[in-house]
């Protein structure tokens, strides 16, 4: 049985003396009897946790090391294959306290994908929205709608939902990277659809070119292609190159270091990965930004409603997620639950410490739920 | 304990032979023994139940006696207060298969709430967005934001998130009506903020005029206040009259009658409750509407992503949801799940059967995962 | 020769000594004389004009009286038969400094309409927005799309661009009322098209119903029919009745009684026309409101981007308009331009003053334009 | 005076025999003189000109030569100074049927502009939304709120209204380039505002830097500064390089030959200079396209609501507008006016002609007014 399976269970409620609860009489217990066999449950005993003053986040900060992660995806490539039925040799981080389940926050997935030289993972195409993003390794390309996207070291590959899309490893050597998905939320919502594509690639998906057609259509700054005019909810462009979030990330530094304001606060720079067709998330419900501490310099300590998911690009440095706090290196992986305050330290020593960031804030804000803010440091 | 409490458990996996899974062998039980110890699970023993073809939705269609709940409203009324702590006498539906949890469908909450001769529930206000529907009785008003009211037999009262509210019974008798809310949604999404207000209503919040402020402002058909221009998330008007309603409902079978397209489908007339801001939605997560099926006539059967609600305002039939079949009566509430197709009938005998439904919709559209059909019929 | 010809004229260039201007030499006449056979115009001759510090409107405050209007309009009803070709009995308000065009201001149309006893205006159609308000007199039904729309007193019918329609007189006297209109900015723009239909009413269009189908689906205050949910540009409610208006002008009042914020300013309510399925001006270029003056009260001066025409709908009083006032009373029309202020005055002993206005403020809107402020007063 | 006065004239009408016209009598000839005295012109004798089957521009197609302008901008560049009052030494194309004004369509201004070495134009600001474009030449920097930003070989410099901006020229060389802006819009629907800046610029503001800080935050494709999420209503990025350009345009003729969707007909590819923070045009009223036909290859022919005004960037061919045609080369300019048809063709020896095209689309989108058709090629 999976581990995401529930079991039904009935109504059960109990009279207990307490504080805004009504006083346990047999009459009472009479009533939750009532309750019971009618299939409710009154708001006065469930108030507390159900509406709480602010996000009680059910989820944990936890963290992933990657040497760790590595370790087991290697060793499940060596003996789980990939193939039709299971599709993808994909491990997904369990929050520790989410039953189980392979939930990383109660809304977002992520996982460690592993594939074998010569190794393909089987097209398909589902609702759920996922990205791909690279933080060291090379030689798979990622083939969607027929389009092929090179993935490399610092690489971020969003795709939307229902593109077909396979997986081909056309090197020499095994590479992992992370997929970032929805599917929570998707599955706890209901709203999800998935159909299996092709079997096999053709060999015209196999010729492994260094730029995707989405990025020879939409990799340009500020240009549009006059053929394709629509806003759609996914961005068209497949592949966020890591020589242009690195500039980008370089040059806010520098601006503020000749006085303008570019950087969220002192030393922390930021990138937002966009829709160019909108300039909003590439994902309808995932936002993705890679974020850049100056060695030395700290994040302001935030918290917002929605959780994040983090992994370390580059660099070294101490990240504190509420009342834990972890020293962190290139490829660990970490959680912020809901309403959790979040900061980061990169290490003195350090020209930088880079963290590519996923979350599920547009969600929120496309329900007018979204709200934020800076934590009193002690 | 309250029934919404999750029992943290491990990880835990186990090898089976199936198809598209990998052979049970003593190295995959070894490699899953280290995904438990490090909090990981694979996709490929998940994905059947993760990632669907279709939505396969976790809740029940069901139906809940509208003279039940009313029983055991009453008898609440007698029993258990109402006040600071408990909040409300509200008793939600309990999904059969959602384990016990107050919730009608995995994202809402639908209770009848209940209010003595001369009780007041105190003031409070929350991010959940909410609304109260009168299928019968009068005499409580509710107080938003210093604004009062009233709620009469085929009242819909919307209630954005974050204003205050309260409610007072001015009347000789009891009365009981129903709560909509996306409390499942906002608990599952962990986005909810809550605020006790005051104990005590003012005198001059007890008047218990004919109409609100909100409604003498922006209850005039197309008619805008020109000190009121922002468009804001949630309708301003605080309450949509059953006299309107119904001409409106009346209006559209008149004009199908006289050969015009108004109508859904042939003897199905629905109008939406919207936002006179922006014409959408009156809450940014809740859809609401009435429905009306002509004597004789059927809805399509339609499945859409999401769930919903409906309650029967008036009149008798027979209503399909899935594989269950209901023959229904004024009050009668029932759930129609996610993906769940969904028909009513309406006895030949009877002038129309209304039904009132609010859905998780307004989400899905938010988030471009909309998706409806008509279902063919046997 | 149409009034509205230009004829075209070469470029002429002159040398002045002017502030800013360069020194006239044989130089610089040659090199005019060059610009002038090259169809060339340097700025520097004509910046002061072209881009002022703020609009200087080429437009002058006027007003229009109504028992002229109506007596020329009565004589033209004698002599000038409608029909294909002219298309309609309307006579247009000609600004006194726009060169005798037919424009109120450079941007907007307004004209009074008559028809006789058993008259037909043959059906066209245009991409121009259109509106009516009628001052006073009924027994004009305008059929849009072979809906039939009755006329009488204070109600605003706007029919947005490309809609089929016609006029039929049914009643015994002749009627009068006031056509609004974007044409000169269509024709300043060359955006516009126009389409002939048939040259008479079928028997089924003279029917003359109390109230049209588009309000009988549209016409109810928050309800939307579910049959009709996509957003369109301009109103699909032909008819904004005189009850509902003056009702809602009624209650702002009121509510200022009582304490509550809902008037503009002190004894100044206003509503605005708008379009149901998503709460904008009822025409993508024509902002429509009628305001009430409460006797004895004055609006604030006010001047903002953009142009309006006024017509009194009832009461009497003065109105201010840059450095013009009129005492004006029903059926009065006059212009206020482009960034000249206006205030209106209603007079001590009259419930009110009534005044119907239509602007070109949605164009300002629509491209980041718009601006206004409160004039100070002297 | 200047050449856009216009002399306020009389309202001045004649009855005459023609077909939809009332019959000339004696009562016709009072009326008329009773429309006269109060300002009224009636719709049947305009209706013609005023309302025509499909836009009639006033405007005609015209070429201006680009040796001519560059001409007779250098001999300006001798004799007439730039500084405070004439602000800019700015050249307009007057359409020759225009009444001799300065406007090369009804709506946009059209210039070539010229800054001697070391001169400077000064600092100053409007509502009126302007862009410079660079056929050839370098040197000037423009300087948009204290931000410095080169101008090379085909660079595009959008510049949203009411940004503080001046040039200056840091080479040993006169440079020439285009200014394009909606003044004649502006005029016309009285909606400008100008405001003078500072009369010198600081030394901080010639260092003449490479990139400007606008390229440095905004011009990474996809990319957006997390401490810049408004979306704003003209773009932030400065300058769009040609390198960028060209490099996009290349791509799609590859993407073309691979046989691949790219194109928006067979060898004819074409970019839109969009805002990063919306994916919209750069201005709200003008759109910029750069578009590139291989040589040999032909445009499709087709018409459109708003007009447009053209550059040749590179190569040579023939462009026809309407019933005129021209061989053109680099730098020359041409209008099309609204509803004319457009077509150009590369000269077969060519690699491809490349032409910079800017329009008043975004107007009539705006509005729900943009029409464009493909017309049947002879």
């Amino acid at each position: 049985m999976s581990v995401i399976d529930t079991v039904p269970s009935p109504v059960r409620l109990s009279a207990v003396a307490a504080p805004g609860q009504p006083e346990p009489t047999p009459a009472l217990e009479k009533l939750y009897r009532g309750f019971e066999e009618e299939l409710l449950v009154p708001l006065w005993t469930e108030i507390g946790g159900l509406m709480p003053l602010a996000p009680n986040s059910k989820a944990s900060p936890h963290l992933w090391r990657w040497d760790r992660l590595l370790e087991l995806a290697d060793e499940a490539g060596r003996i789980v294959p990939v193939g039709r039925g299971g599709e993808r040799r994909a491990i997904a981080l369990a929050n520790p306290s989410l039953g189980g389940r392979p939930y990383a926050t109660p809304t977002l997935w992520a996982a460690i994908q592993y594939l074998m030289p010569g190794e393909d993972a089987p097209e398909h195409r589902h609702t759920q929205h996922a990205f791909r993003f690279v933080v060291e390794g090379e030689g798979v390309w990622t083939v969607v709608n027929g389009d092929e996207v090179r993935m490399s070291r610092g690489d971020f590959l969003p795709q939307g939902g229902w593109n077909w899309h396979a997986h081909h490893n056309a090197a020499s050597k095994p590479m992992a990277w992370i997929d970032g998905l929805d599917i929570p939320f998707a599955y706890y919502t209901e709203s999800q659809f998935f159909e299996f594509g092709r079997d096999e690639l053709s060999q015209a998906e196999r010729v492994a070119p260094e730029f995707s057609r989405s990025e020879r259509l939409w990799g340009h700054p500020g240009l549009r292609p006059v053929s394709q005019l629509e806003s759609t909810p996914s961005s068209p462009l497949l592949a966020y190159r890591w020589v242009d979030t690195d500039r980008a990330l370089t040059e806010q530094l520098a601006l503020e270091d000749e006085g303008h304001a570019a950087t969220l606060s002192p030393g922390h720079a930021a990138v937002r990965y966009t829709n160019p067709t909108n300039g909003r998330d590439v994902l309808p419900t995932i936002r993705t930004e890679m974020h850049r501490v100056r060695g030395g310099a700290s994040t302001l300590a935030r918290r917002e409603v929605g959780s994040s998911v983090f992994q370390v690009f580059d660099g070294e440095g101490c990240v504190t997620v509420g009342e834990r706090s972890w020293q962190v290196r290139r490829g660990d992986m970490f959680v912020v639950p809901s309403w959790v305050s979040f900061q980061a330290k990169a290490d003195a020593g350090q020209a930088s410490l880079d963290l590519f960031r996923f979350s599920d804030t547009p969600i929120f804000e496309a329900l007018h739920q979204q709200r934020s803010e800076v934590v009193q440091q002690a």
